[in-house]
């Protein structure tokens, strides 16, 4: 046995010490020792003091941050004082809570509500960096954008900075049930107590806030979109209402899902028909009865008909009746109503990805004015890609949010590396071409191509009780680009990686440069061993954690894999052009020209508009039969790219030390368990599509490892966070 | 650089992670620094040096312990070395693993396999510590209990000490389901990631297998009661292996639950008859199959003909039948069959409280050798409090084992203060007189009284996802006091209490006091406010969370409490006695004497043997119904005092300082919720009660707060730990 692999043998059994510290509680929030020697003009120009007022619970919130962060970057004790007395001091405020920052007379008007800006002024005499917002909501988001300075080692001679998001309403979207269970949550149980609230409250939600608020995030909705009726009553109003108390001064509201047949379940009413004066009056009342409590509660996320959940629909009311209903009750507090456009009829449809916007089209404009609807990424369902959704851009006169889902339900749970950052930056830069060039998603989102009054962004939350919050380290990546990307739908899913790793693990080059690419490459990797090419929807039944290309025996022909890529003997892939379901109809003509024509379509696309036959000849020169399989069997090369760079990135000479035990350990168990679940995928999928194709395997190409019938027999019935 | 000081190198950098927040993950292993100015001694006694030779798992661990152990108490770099080249070095070894040990001639050979010594004595002319045994797994636990006697500041001048079990088998029952949920589990999802087993190796297996072999517990039954065959299958197998794999460095083997009907399930056959000759083959072909995959298997724990359970029964045949076929393919590989007596048929009995009696009695000399029958401490069902079971005494062929209950599903769940240390001392020193005075339980589990081959003692294990392990900081004691009391079943709560509140909290007089007299009271505090005086089994259905002394309206009779409390207008009480159902008659002699005569039954069973008058005139003078009224009111009391004795802790000047605010906090909003229920037990017993005895409260009594109807109406769908 040589040194080396004595050392890792050595690790790994020695490796399990009692709470570390690198456990990824602490996320991205670390505030670590900077290296004074590597950085002594930082530790010169900053002194020991954060100056301002503490007048109200959120700017305590941001003073206690800056003397947190500052002391644990600076290693120095840092006090938090009325006065600038001395250079170096970080002053924070707004002009009502500082006199200091009230003379400086700053350019704040334009900043918004939520704006800041950081600037490098002379105070009292003394050189100091001023945290300036018109609210104090924004001087804590300042005061977290400062520490992220430090924390990523930028230069702090001369700051200017200004900031203020882009939309307004930057929420995540917890899909947690009463019961602790997280539906599609891979990261342990819900991390609201809600047996235990209100009498205790866990300092966790704190930490939560904390981190929502480092990226700007400001709602939380509780409660899952398929939605519970007890979570209205005054039980688990006054649990709500002390969540709300203690996310209040991090800026975030608290947002609750409203079952639509409540006003039956608990109101004893006979129906919930939204034109009936009744429920309108039992919601009325139901509101009002919780803005007593949570006076400033955000509103109500709705998902109604839609696998299986009551709706306007059941008394052939259409959505915007049931959502106005709700807005109505809503309106005299400010609230708002968000209405899921996933929605889909019980009768099966020619066309699932089509049933979005022909329901939703239709009503445009005929939505209260605090009405959002709230429309996933792609057309079906979070797959790991789709083409934008067609409904964005289609509903000028009604505030469209974007819904991403965070949590990766259909890329490898927990264990796989899957960055989503280039998967939310290509949603949103798509381009929808409604108001010719640049009419992107994000535009949209953000309200700028149609002037929308509210603006928002939901992410499907990868949160749960697991020390590490989001069942892995890198997941923790997801949660964090998701928040600077509702900051702004602009910023590059590169930079943020950067920035985060740097944050999370060290801003040594050596490490962060590969890690980046890493997490760049690490997306298309899945899309290569699940489903490349335009492909989605191959997953294996209910858990959705495994590959089931096979199945065709669901009750509905759309809850089918088989109905999603209809390999038969000639080709596969679902022709949603002119000659078939004419989905591609839906999007702007610039754009809906592209994908009718299987020519012109982008190969990231080409199965998910076009029936293609097995010898079409692809760019690459290889047949399309040929191209899948060269596709998966690349998707398994990249996800064992990413665990022989993450063992190099310990092993290499020179590169010890650059990243804890601990968080190495598990990432890099997880790294193996992704390569070697790729290569399940891989072979189960083309183990099925090649006794569909009844095409040979390319020369030198691995055939599966295990006969279709074997993949087939494969039962994951414990698989975690199922519907 | 050789291998061994590679090793050691190694072992610091990866032990030395620093000191976690004071959330209750270290558990009772908190090695904080020693004050070295109040205890000058013990640092002038140790030197730092731990030597021997960690040439097994379990040897590395017990080094690795020490060290770890050492470096934190003593504050000092310490080494792990081969050799004692200086005085105050701990040695630690068998006479096969060290020389220096096998030339003392220690007196190891009563000790047994896990028995250990520790011993102040002169070795290479140096005073040092030894820590001997004659196993690996000794030395394992003579180094923590070693750590103890530092961790509660005992003197180290002239140590003789000699340790060894006195059960063989001591093991927590994880009632734990392959989806992470925990039946009757108050502390989050299962700490098996069944899931990502066994790719995934979570370290916190083996902080566990460290708190476990802390306190001499060597086995961990991985799975729940009510059984999954699917746990038994390949996959499930080779995740079990790996946790095998894991905590056998610790001297802890993993056991299973068989499913009686598995060989139908997963087999294909047409029967689970134990006669059935494919049946039997069937068993013996999975259980070579685990012990092909796991070498040192433990066994089943099996729960058969009960609350819905497959067993032997379903077949004509006895539990001993069914006991002994799977005993039979255990045999060979020295496995163990636990076969529990929680059994109750499908028919509703006269008094359940017989049945477990009754069906095992007629066994007794018919299970095969390695076959033990595993018996909750009373006859029902873990109440806070029963009377012993019969069944101890009644069963001298046979082995029967103790089952505790941990985690407190009739008790409060997590947030309320009850040290069961008293519980598992009152049934353990009950004295069943089969054999004259002093037949005590603790005498029967441990083997003395009818010399059994194999003895032990199960827990049903209070341990989840939590941080804290156990869903509060003290019920890390429960689990602490039934391993301690698994190894010595004579040891004394109040000991254990000391013990455990000084290694967990502080050493500080002015704390350990007042906690150690808030736990010794707790237990009683909650048999006060929920079931005084021999009343059992009031709780509501299903959850289990609150008091339902009302609910008559479940399927079987013996699931409601009308049918255990049995109060009507002339008053309240099961009788048991002769002239009732006789149950009385199950003990031996000179306890059933006792027990049949209501004016010798002491009169915490009082109403568990007999149905009393409500104006039966009680030792207090007061009536019954004055009496019950009393106790409920005085539970309350005591709930209050346990409240305001821990908010003294903090406030009263000079108490500041020996309590962090993080466990602080939470034990203070724990304590708020137990007041809370207490009060709702009491005022929802009495305001019941009342309503049967039609008889007023006493003068100055506080009437309930709510309405009979009130208390009635409450519901709790989403209450944790549902079975």
């Amino acid at each position: 046995m040589n040194i080396r692999a004595l050392f890792a043998a050595l690790v790994f059994i020695v490796g399990a010490a009692p709470a570390g510290a690198e456990d990824g509680y602490d996320l991205w929030l670390r505030y670590r020792l900077i290296d004074t020697s590597a950085h002594p003009a930082l530790v010169y120009r900053l002194g020991p003091v954060v100056a301002g007022n503490s007048s109200s619970p959120t700017l305590v919130a941001a003073g206690d941050e800056l003397k947190r962060g500052l002391q644990g970057l600076l290693g120095t004790d840092v006090q938090l004082a009325g006065e600038v007395k001395g250079p170096g001091a970080v002053l924070f405020g707004t002009p009502q809570s500082s006199a200091y920052i009230a003379k400086l007379n700053l350019p704040l008007t334009d900043l918004g509500p939520e704006g800041y800006l950081i600037r490098s002024l002379n105070v009292a005499g003394h050189p100091v960096i001023v945290i300036a917002a018109n609210r104090d909501v924004g001087v804590l988001y300042g005061s977290f954008h400062f520490l992220r300075l430090l924390q990523t080692r930028q230069r702090l001679e001369l700051l200017d900075i200004r900031s203020q998001p882009r939309t307004q309403i930057r929420l995540l979207n917890h899909w947690d049930n009463l019961d602790g269970h997280v539906e599609r949550g891979y990261a342990g149980q819900s991390i609201w107590d809600w047996h235990k609230l209100p009498g205790w409250v866990d300092p966790r939600y704190t930490d939560y806030a904390r981190a929502c608020a480092s990226i700007g995030i400001n709602g939380a909705v509780l409660t899952n979109v398929n939605a519970n009726a007890t979570s209205l009553t005054p039980a688990y109003i006054a649990k709500a209402r002390t969540l709300g108390n203690t996310l209040r001064p991090y800026g975030i509201r608290v947002y609750l899902t409203a079952r639509f047949s409540a006003p039956i379940e608990l109101g004893g009413l006979k129906t919930a028909d939204p034109l009936d004066p009744a429920v309108r009056a039992w919601w009325k009342a139901k509101v009002d009865e919780i803005y007593a409590e949570i006076p400033d509660f955000g509103g109500f996320l709705v998902k109604a008909n839609s696998e299986g959940q009551p709706g306007p629909q059941d008394y052939k009311r259409t959505h915007a009746d049931g959502a106005n209903m709700l807005a109505e009750a809503l309106a005299p507090h400010r609230g708002i109503v968000m209405w899921r456009a996933f929605v889909y009829s019980n009768e099966t449809p020619t066309d699932r990805a089509k049933q979005a916007y022909d329901e939703f089209v239709p009503l445009d404009g005929k939505f209260a004015q605090n009405v959002l609807v709230q429309v996933k990424n792609g057309p079906i369902d979070f797959q790991p890609r789709e083409p934008f959704h067609p409904l964005f851009g289609a509903m000028p006169k009604t505030p469209l949010m974007m819904e991403f889902q965070i949590t990766k339900e259909y890329l490898g749970f927990a264990t796989h590396l899957a960055y989503l950052g280039p998967l939310f930056e290509e949603a949103l830069d798509s381009d929808t071409r409604v108001k010719g060039r640049g009419s992107t998603v994000a535009k949209i989102v953000d309200g700028e191509l149609h002037g929308y009054k509210y603006t928002g962004m939901a992410g499907v939350a990868n949160i749960g009780a697991d020390r590490n919050w989001t069942g892995s380290h890198f997941d923790q990546a997801n949660w964090y680009a998701f928040g600077r990307l509702a900051w702004d739908p602009q910023l590059s899913a590169r930079d943020i990686a950067e920035e985060w790793t740097r944050m999370t693990f060290t801003n040594d080059p050596r490490f962060v440069k590969p890690v980046v690419e890493m997490m760049m490459d690490s997306r298309e990797a899945v899309v290569d061993y699940m489903t490349p090419l335009g492909l989605a929807h191959l997953m294996d039944t209910g858990h959705h954690y495994g590959p089931g290309p096979w199945v065709n025996n669901l009750n509905r022909a759309d809850w089918n894999p088989t109905y999603y890529h209809r390999a038969d003997a000639n080709g596969i892939g679902f022709d949603r052009g002119p000659k078939g379901s004419n989905a591609t109809s839906q999007y702007a003509p610039d754009v809906a020209k592209l994908f009718a024509d299987p020519a012109k379509t982008p190969e990231q696309f080409l199965l998910w508009f076009h029936h293609v036959p097995w010898d079409h000849r692809m760019s690459s020169g290889r047949t399309l039969w040929d191209e899948i399989v060269f596709r998966y069997t690349r998707g398994v090369g990249r996800a064992g790219k990413l665990r022989d760079t993450w063992y190099e990135l310990k092993y290499r000479p020179g590169m010890q030390g650059y990243i804890d035990d601990e968080r190495y350990a598990q990432i890099k168990a997880f790294l193996e368990i992704q390569l070697d679940e790729a290569q399940w995928w891989r072979d189960a999928c083309i183990a099925y599509f090649q006794s569909v194709s009844k095409r040979p395997l390319p020369a030198g190409v691995a055939p599966p490892k295990h006969s279709l019938e074997y993949y087939k027999s494969l039962k994951f019935p414990y698989a975690p966070g199922r519907g």
